[in-house]
């Protein structure tokens, strides 16, 4: 179902950084489903996470838990431990206390993560008895093995890696996602872990995160549901040779552009594998007076059925998106400025389809798996870009069938 | 598809008001497609139109006329005529201008009203070609074909008609609409089209008319995708033997009240008709902190499209309601204090899964055709209930194969 021809990438593996997996038994029964990564002493961990209202447990053990320089993550998938109640932090509690003991540590240095069935409790006692042997499988190299173990109804597994050069010493940043449905991040998204050996504050880290996780994973749409266990964490394990890499710096420039590199590809790699979808809408709305308008009119686009099933139909059904834009709660809009391009081809201009539209060059750029979809508002400068994907019967089929 | 078993009702016919169709041949070829309603001098007439910016040019031309006395409407399917630029507005005049000349009347006291294919050029000589057979065929007692004739992707024709008594004397509300997808009207909806007999000034009949769409049409959501093209209009004729309905007046109470029963009733059939529904769910918010905030949090749970399909397995999955409640903007909500139920059964308190709940209850009303979602906030007193409906294959099949 993926949109394009996926390999998992060669991946880097970062210095200081260890990852384990091991098969609980969870919901899945062939596939690893726990993952620990352990950071090595002296690391630093930043993190965002869900806006939902009701985050799941976990997350609210990982936000508290963030401050006391914590040294391990635990992540495990076919269960969120989400509207969980109490029994779901007694439960996140027990995850990270069992890690704990696996390394003579407290249960606050543990941060934990978990992704699957809401409402269903945690089957504590499967994550203990298969901690020991993801403990004893830790290693730098198993990102890959990471990247599977943490999917859900993701049909692949997503990595991106990159190395960049400070001070002329190689600076490593590699990550993995995960994601395909409820997916609309707010301030983070699904699960993603990306982990560099730069020498980096935690201070300097979480503004890097931040910047970088608002114009990559908050910037992607399937269906508009925010999760309630999406979580993005970067870590620095800080072993690198390369000098501290310090606020306004040059360093500090090149380093963040990478890792926004790094997080603007895992973030597609989940629009790619958007649940049932068959092409990759890059939806960019240009001379907007705000960012916030343009998000806006990108959004109520990305989230419309109707241009999402006319999509999946290859038909350049302008009308819809015309209707969407329309609807976005733009004052005083000017239709009569509003012009919208499929790709290099304009299809409204002067307040209605363009003079030079036909409906075989729409039909031609609709049928291609990729699509850029340009709205030029004509109010301001500002512009947004939203990655989304069509709706198929195949979505229908996924969210109708996913429990049963 | 349609969500129970509808029979068109009894139509009470409205004297004074008027009611003529025939076959343009605009797309369908088997059905009517024009109707022309006839108000008898004196009438009064009341609309509410779509908000959407970038409304069609009859909604701008019959905004327009509403001020000048109209005695006429003028409806095609088939054609929206929108995002048609300035050929889309001479169009609709020429529409307006050819039915004044049937009665030797000006174009302004025409009201043009089209809805089907957005971005097409209206084919106004099909539609001048028909309308003599449409004004020959006018009569009192056509309000199932003028029901008909109003259809796009409807699969039933919507009517609702009620008979009131006023000081003694009958007064007749009778209405009609049309809708099935691109449906979440924004101050009024997709078509409808109500008269009555009632003696009625043009003021109190706008008041009542707006109050009445905002808690039926604009209750309603199919798909969240708001129509260029959504008009209702009160119709009122003032031929009852009624004296005149006067506003804060015990009349005023009885009419409105009648007038909001039909309004429900058509939205509530629009509902039914909903593209590929299978399932009518009733949501209700209660203790909100206000009706904006009980009507985002219901919007948002209609609009989730993982709550949509999981209605649609008839799957109990109340995590997916859970999220959609927590992602839906409200601040400082308490997950401790949200309940929800499925009819009857209670399925989340205290933060998570009810311990009364078993998945055999919440499966026994999940197989229902007609389901009650209600959320407890927990907040203050205000409540408001939105009508939407599931989301299957056959809202994708529907949409993604409509123009072909």
């Amino acid at each position: 179902m993926a949109v394009g021809n996926i390999d998992f990438p060669e991946m880097n593996s970062v210095s200081g950084i260890k990852l384990g997996t091991h098969n609980a038994g969870i919901k899945q029964t062939e596939r690893d489903d726990i993952l620990v990564i352990e950071m090595a002493e002296g690391s630093n961990c930043a993190g965002v996470f869900t806006k939902n209202a009701f985050c799941a447990a976990p997350v609210h053990l990982a936000k508290a838990n963030l401050s006391h320089n914590p040294r391990w993550l635990l992540i495990n998938s076919g269960n969120a431990n989400a509207g969980t109640g109490e029994q779901g932090m007694t439960d996140a509690q027990g995850c990270c206390q069992a890690v704990a003991q696996q390394f003579g540590a407290t249960a606050e240095q543990v941060l934990p993560f978990s992704t699957g069935v809401i409402g269903e409790n945690l089957p504590v006692n499967k994550i203990e008895a298969a901690l020991p042997a993801a403990v004893e499988n830790l290693h730098e190299d198993n990102w890959d093995k990471a990247a599977q173990a943490i999917m859900t109804t993701d049909t692949f597994s997503k990595g991106a890696s990159t190395v960049i050069s400070i001070q002329g010493q190689p600076v490593t940043i590699t990550g993995i996602s995960k994601g395909a449905g409820m997916i609309q991040p707010n301030m983070a998204t699904m699960l993603g872990f990306v982990a560099t050996d730069a020498k980096i504050s935690q201070q300097l880290l979480q503004h890097c995160l931040s910047v970088a996780a608002e114009l990559s994973f908050n910037r992607i749409t399937v269906d508009g549901d925010t999760s309630t266990n999406d979580a993005c964490m970067l870590l620095a394990s800080c072993c690198s040779k390369a000098p501290e890499i310090k606020v306004d710096s040059e360093d500090y420039t090149i380093f963040a552009e990478a890792v926004m590199s790094v997080c603007k590809r895992l973030a597609e790699l989940i629009v790619r594998d958007g649940e049932g979808a068959t092409k990759l809408i890059r939806i960019q709305v240009e001379q907007a007076e705000s960012d916030a308008e343009a998000l806006q009119v990108a959004k109520t686009i990305a989230h419309s059925p109707l241009v999402k099933t006319a999509f999946f139909a290859s038909d350049p059904n302008w009308g819809r998106i015309l209707a969407a834009v329309g609807r976005a709660g733009v004052c005083n809009m000017d239709l009569q400025k509003v012009e919208i391009y499929l790709d290099d081809i304009c299809i409204v201009n002067n307040g209605g389809r363009a003079d030079s539209y036909t409906e075989e060059k729409g039909q031609q750029v609709m049928n291609q798996e990729e699509i850029q979809l340009r709205v030029i508002l004509g109010r301001g400068q500002a512009r947004q870009q939203v990655l989304s994907c069509d709706l198929s019967y195949d979505y229908v089929k996924i969210n109708a069938e996913y429990r049963t």
